[in-house]
C-alpha cells in the first residue's frame, strides 16, 4: 500500500493520524504512519513546546494541521496583534450570546474556571493567529507536512512551507475546493466526506472521493471521513486514493489525552449519535449530539455566530469541559465522525496502526478471492 | 465478482438495478445483472401487466421492490378494501395541506390534470395495498426476488415468497433494522447509506456497510447508497458486500421513462443539489432540492404529514409533474442520491452494466498493483 506520497515523506504506510495529542502523533509516526498534530488549540509558544517534544520522540517525521479559514469574521484586518484582533472581534459578539452559553453550562452544574485563570479567546482560527504557528513549524525539521483545515492556505504560507522542503496540503469537502487547492499549487488534498468528524461538508465519502480523485488528476488525494478500519482503507485505495486520513479513531486510544468521562461518551455512542452543527466553532462540524448542540439548534435561542465569533463565545465551555469533564458530560464539545459507532474499545495507537494494515490486507485478499485469484 | 447470491439467483454479476421502468429492468437483467422493478406506483392490475411484459422480455430473472412500511398511519386497520382504507385515511389529512400543495403547483404554472382523470391516492404504501401485489408476483416465475423498501416485511409475506422458491430481502439504514431483517429470516439485506436516493437513513455508506456486514454474519449484504461506478462496487466488495444495489444511475439511461426535462434536472445537478426531505412521501427521502422541498421546509408552512398521508396530499403533484414535466421542473418529485453528481451523460443500460464491470476490474487491478501484485 506504499504510494508516492509515502516516498516523498519517507513513511511506510499512507496512514495519516490527525490528533490534538502529541503522544498519539508520535506513536503513529513511530508505527509507520504519520501523526499530524492539530495546532489550533495552541499559541505559538505552546506549539513550540509540543513540536520540541515531538522532535525528541518521533524517529521519522510528523505533520501539523493549521486552521486558516478561507472565510471568517475579521478577515483582511491587517496590522493588529493577535490580542488586538481578539479585542476588536469581541465587540462584534452580540449581547445575549455569552449569557446563553453561560446559562447552558450553569444549568448543567458545570463549575466556572478558577478565578484569575485567563485564557485567550481567539486561538489559531485566523491568519493573524496562525501566522506565528507557521514560523514555529519551519523551525522543526521533522515537521515535514503541513495541512490546512478550512480552505486553501494563503500564498505566502504555501511558498514558505514548500521552499523549506515540506509538503503542504489542505482539506476539502467539495470538488470546487479541491480544484482551488490544486490551482494554488498544493502538494496534496485531504478529501473529507460528510460522515467525518469536525468541520465537514455535505457529500458522503463514497460519492465525494471518486469525484475529487478524477477532478485533480495526478495530485494525491488522501481519503478522509468515516475511516476506522482497514477495510475502509482498502475501499479508499481501490477508488484511487493515495492514502487514508483518519481522526476520530485516535480519540479512544490509550495515549489520547481525552478525560475518561469524555472517552466514555465516545465509546458508548453509535453512528446515529452525531450531528453536524455550528454550535461550537461557527462552521458546520460533526460532533456528538448533546444538550449543548440541541440548545443552539432550537428556534427560540440565539443562532450560532460565524467563525471565529462563535468559538469566542463557546471557548469558555470547551475549557470548562476539559477541566470538569464529569460535570460537563452532557454539554461537552465532542467532535467525532459517524465512525464513532465502530469505536468500541480502547486500543494502543501502535495496535490501531497494526490492525488497520491487517484489515486492509484481509480486504484485498477477499477481493482477490472473489475475482478467482 | 460472482457471489453466492448470484448462484442462488442464477445471475452473472451481483449488480441489482432498482428502477420504476420495466425497459431498464429488462435491459439490466439481460446484461447479466438483475433489474428490480419498483412496484409502489402500480395497482395490482397494472403490476400484472408490467410483470407479464417482463416475463416476455427477460431471458433470466428479475426482481420486484415493494413498499410495506413497518410504521405508517392506518396500520393495523384490517378488513378494509384499498378504496375503503384510502377513504378512511383521507379524513386524517388536516385542512390546509392539500390547499398548500395546490398553491405551490399553481404558483409555478403547473396545469391541473384533465378533468375526469381519476387516480387512486393510496398506491402501494400499505400492507393492504401491497398484499395484492404479492399475489401478482407469485404468479410470475421469473420474478425471483422480492425486496421491501421500508422495513421488515410481514411474516406471512416472507413465508409466501420463500415457500415459492423466491428470495426475499429488505432495505435497511441501520444495524438495528438489519438485525430485525435477519431475525425475520430474510434471505438478504440491502444496506443503504444516507447518500442514497429515495428513502434513506442518516449513516453514510462507508460507515454503515461494514457495521451491518459484521452484525448480520453470513447473511448476504447488498451495498446501496452512492454507487454509480465500478470503483465504488470494488470498494463495497472489499468491505465484504455480496453485491451492489443501485438506483439513481438508472434514471439517466436511454431506456428510462423519465421525461427529457426531468432527465435534464438530473444531468445538470451536482452532489450538492440533493436534500433529505419528508416533503413527498412523509418519510425522509433524498431528492433534488427545489421549490417544492423548500416550500415544505419553511417554518411558516404546513409540516409534512406521516406516511402515507403526505403522499396522498402530494400525489397530485407527482402526476402533474409526470404529465407536464417542463412546467413542473422546479417543483417536480426528483428522487435521486448524491451520486447524481457523477451522472453526466445518457448511456444505454447495457453499457452501464459493462462500464460498472470494467471500472470494477480496473479498481481491483489498481489495488493489486499497489500491493506489489
Amino acid at each position: 500500500m506504499r504510494t508516492e506520497i509515502c516516498e516523498r515523506l519517507g513513511i511506510e504506510f499512507p496512514i495519516f493520524a490527525f490528533t490534538h495529542c502529541r503522544d498519539v502523533a508520535a506513536a503513529v509516526s513511530n508505527a509507520g504512519g504519520i501523526g499530524v498534530l492539530g495546532a489550533v488549540g495552541f499559541t505559538a509558544e505552546e506549539l513550540e513546546v509540543e513540536l520540541a517534544w515531538l522532535d525528541e520522540h518521533v524517529h521519522g517525521v510528523y505533520g501539523v494541521d493549521l486552521v486558516i479559514p478561507s472565510k471568517y469574521e475579521g478577515q483582511g484586518i491587517d496590522g493588529l496583534s493577535p490580542q488586538e484582533l481578539e479585542d476588536k472581534l469581541a465587540e462584534a459578539v452580540p449581547d445575549g450570546h455569552r449569557e446563553f452559553a453561560e446559562k447552558i453550562l450553569a444549568d448543567h452544574g458545570v463549575p466556572a474556571l478558577p478565578e484569575g485563570e485567563h485564557h485567550n479567546q481567539l486561538l489559531g482560527w485566523t491568519a493573524t493567529t496562525a501566522g506565528p504557528q507557521v514560523e514555529v513549524i519551519l523551525r522543526h525539521p521533522k515537521a515535514k507536512l503541513v495541512a490546512n483545515a478550512l480552505g486553501t492556505p494563503p500564498q505566502d504560507v504555501v511558498a514558505q512551507v514548500q521552499s523549506s522542503g515540506r509538503l503542504i496540503g489542505a482539506l476539502c469537502g467539495s470538488v470546487k475546493h479541491a480544484l482551488n487547492h490544486k490551482n494554488a499549487g498544493l502538494d496534496f488534498v485531504v478529501c473529507q466526506g460528510t460522515e467525518g468528524g469536525g468541520h465537514t461538508g455535505e457529500i458522503s465519502s463514497l460519492v465525494l472521493w471518486p469525484q475529487v480523485i478524477d477532478a485533480v488528476g495526478d495530485l494525491p488525494v488522501l481519503a478522509a471521513g468515516g475511516i476506522g478500519n482497514g477495510r475502509q482503507i482498502a475501499a479508499a485505495m481501490a477508488m484511487g486514493a493515495a492514502g487514508a486520513w483518519t481522526g476520530s479513531v485516535w480519540l479512544t486510544v490509550e495515549e489520547a489525552n481525552v478525560p475518561p468521562a469524555q472517552m466514555q461518551s465516545y465509546l458508548a455512542a453509535t453512528s446515529h449519535d452525531t450531528v453536524r452543527s455550528r454550535a461550537w466553532t461557527g462552521k458546520p462540524a460533526r460532533m456528538l449530539r448533546n444538550d449543548w448542540t440541541e440548545a443552539w439548534e432550537r428556534t427560540d435561542t440565539p443562532d450560532p455566530l460565524p467563525m471565529p465569533l462563535q468559538m469566542m463565545v463557546a471557548l469558555n465551555g470547551v475549557k470548562r469541559g476539559h477541566r470538569y469533564p464529569e460535570a460537563a458530560k452532557d454539554v461537552n464539545f465532542n467532535p467525532v465522525g459517524q465512525v464513532v459507532g465502530l469505536m468500541r474499545k480502547v486500543e494502543r495507537s501502535a495496535d490501531v496502526v497494526g490492525r488497520l494494515i491487517e484489515e486492509y490486507v484481509e480486504a484485498c485478499e477477499r477481493l482477490n478471492k472473489l475475482n478467482g485469484g
